[in-house]
């Protein structure tokens, strides 16, 4: 196994081993930052996004920082060539030769996997429209493995759009490969895409909160329903509060990639239960277990 | 006296000690920049700036980096997930998971100290709307000390918009504290509001020019005035220029927390008086002065 | 030759044993990179783009990097006080006490000479409108030096909008300098202007392909023509494919400061002469001879 000089597009580009790596890198980080400095020191990371999204991108900073690297880039594409007709191919040609790695976000899915084909410095996706977002499946199962050690045999309750959350597409079987177990818990209409679906089983919330280790809350987002009222209502079912949790196991978690805008009520926040700030704070070890990696600079 | 771990949100949080202590080590790196290098060695302060303020932004990040720390931060909400619907709170939380430290400027009044009050690093104020900016209010009295050395029994002419102006409204109780002396030379219609204008005397430029040991001379914005005529006739009245420097006493100085838009006029600008670029300047070794006592590397 | 301390407004600026100076030191960063390491440090750079162009900003603050130094900066005048009413001499003041150098990109012509007169620390022009932008045309002839070595007698052929070409202006008396000849190619009614095109002989791009030993490819802005088809007409007769490589010798090489838009065909990016992505990789040393040199920190 090397992943020196290798790009990240997919969670599906890793093979198992790779992914433990990357994940038993990411935990020792975290217990010993001072293993962690000056790793990379003298490189520059280039974060190109061409659509904002700066809980990604300071994350990737300040993993590039805690390894002592420094930081180029810019957060949305206004500045940038792509607006005078230059094509994502040129522009990547050129940030690959001011930079030793280059973190790509674009709202276009396929687009990083293409950047990642034409230059020699490795290529990490930060998320691509439609298309995968491998560092935040990571971070989600950097969590889960913190928490309950072995994610074998845990039952991941991924509740609201399952039919358009990026996050979700590749969690689910990312989860199947360390025989954990998804269940789907979608808000109306936003099921699982076929070829995802197929094997996982469907439940209601309050059964998933009852059964499940994990509920992994998304966003539904309003512009997937025609009117109002019936977002709402989705809206509405597929709360999760305080109350809610009085039915899980005390061992279970809530978790969310954020940012969140009421799917998680406030008053979880407070409990043992509640994991979406950790989650979000795991993902500076684990990016800076992907960038000494790639870079050919881990333990 | 420890300010290590603490947030600064006002100058009301500051005991004179304190106070005292910030100043003492600013004029300290200043006088020996190498005793500053280092000290924030592999820590990362967060700029998080909800509304652009680019001069104190780049003062807070030149300070963070001549103290040998790493900046991560956005310079406007438009990239943030606060237009997702995200509240302040919940991308605060985020934010001090990447960062040793978080600078926050924000459009609203009190959400500095909402933010402060949930998370664990050191927040600090970086101007929130009407409310307070006590790191200019430091850099204000430490370019004051700097010239004269004791405050004590100084008069400080304010000149301008009292009424809005968020900069006097934090320095006239600080001059108090320092036993120095504001008088007000207000712009018709915006004098210091209730509460604070008590015991200090009111005068016009000419005799504020003529007895005063400071011109702090402050914008006044065009859209305090119902027309015109009223907003021109005010900023020409309150105009500072060489001529009425004539009156002031050879110490004097005229200081202006700028941008200004000719309220100083240029021909001041090439005179001993002239301290404004000067208290610009003094911007970094006060801001590095107080990264290093929040973040417990004070001298 | 002392560069420490001063100013790159204009390349002629430059003497030409300085001139030569910034290429040699250029060649040693790139051919021996651990030599420049360091060589910043604790020093901060500000880019100060007052217009957006992210591939001359990220070129410069890679290159800070590479020195061990620090940036602060802006990426346009948007979030400036500029905004405000601000003057670009204010601006720049208040810029110069937060740096040890200043990198300002402007709108307009003149500029940064300006802000160059009024600060001490070294002000370095990254393009000003109409104006100049040396340290491409440094860019531009350490290229073709790394290539064919001497400049005496080469023939470069300037193709596309040598009329409004801010790149072009500059290179054609710096090309003389270094004994190599300018030849035109201008697109219909984008000749070179009076004062620059005298002794320049022009030709058709067919003959400068047989002839020449480099083509310098620009961009055909449409806005300079008053209808879409001659607009089109001028572009497809001034594109350079494989087809017309095969005309040119084999050492000749193509150039282009990017971004393209189809004035190179995609076919000749894998041709060993296609030198475009290289010259923008040599931006970085480049950049840091420079900042190097006036820093007086150069080998």
């Amino acid at each position: 196994m090397d992943l020196a000089g290798r790009d990240l597009v997919a969670i599906g580009d890793l093979a198992d081993d790779e992914l433990e790596a990357l994940l038993d890198t990411a935990r020792s980080f975290q217990d010993d930052p001072l293993g962690a400095r000056g790793r990379l020191d003298g490189r520059i990371v280039c974060t190109a996004f061409f659509e904002p999204s700066t809980r990604t991108r300071l994350s990737f900073e300040s993993a590039t920082h805690r390894l002592g690297g420094a930081v180029i880039g810019f957060s949305d594409a206004g500045a940038t060539s792509t607006k005078k007709g230059e094509t994502l191919e040129d522009t990547i040609r050129v940030l690959a030769g001011y930079a030793d790695l280059v973190v790509v976000r674009s709202p276009q899915a396929g687009a990083v996997r293409r950047a990642a084909g034409i230059v020699d410095v490795p290529v990490v996706n930060a998320g691509d429209g439609a298309g995968e977002h491998p560092t935040q499946t990571l971070v989600d199962l950097f969590t889960m493995q913190r928490h309950f050690g072995s994610l074998r045999g845990r039952r991941v309750a991924l509740v609201g759009d399952l039919k358009y959350g990026r996050t979700v597409h590749s969690l689910v079987p990312a989860l199947e490969r360390f025989d954990a177990v998804p269940v789907a818990v979608p808000a109306p209409g936003l099921g699982l895409p076929d070829g995802l679906g197929e094997g996982v089983p469907t439940t209601d919330l309050e059964s998933a909160a009852a059964t499940c280790d994990v509920l992994y809350v998304t966003r539904v987002q309003q512009e997937r329903f025609h009117d109002a009222m019936a977002y709402e209502a989705a809206r509405d079912a597929f709360r999760v509060d305080a109350e809610l949790l009085e039915r899980m196991s005390s061992k279970a978690i809530v978790m969310h990639p954020l940012p969140r805008v009421g799917e998680v009520a406030a008053d979880v926040d407070p409990l043992p239960s509640a994991k979406y700030f950790e989650q979000a704070r795991n993902g500076v070890p684990v990016r800076m277990a992907i960038l000494a990696h790639l870079l050919g600079e881990a333990p």
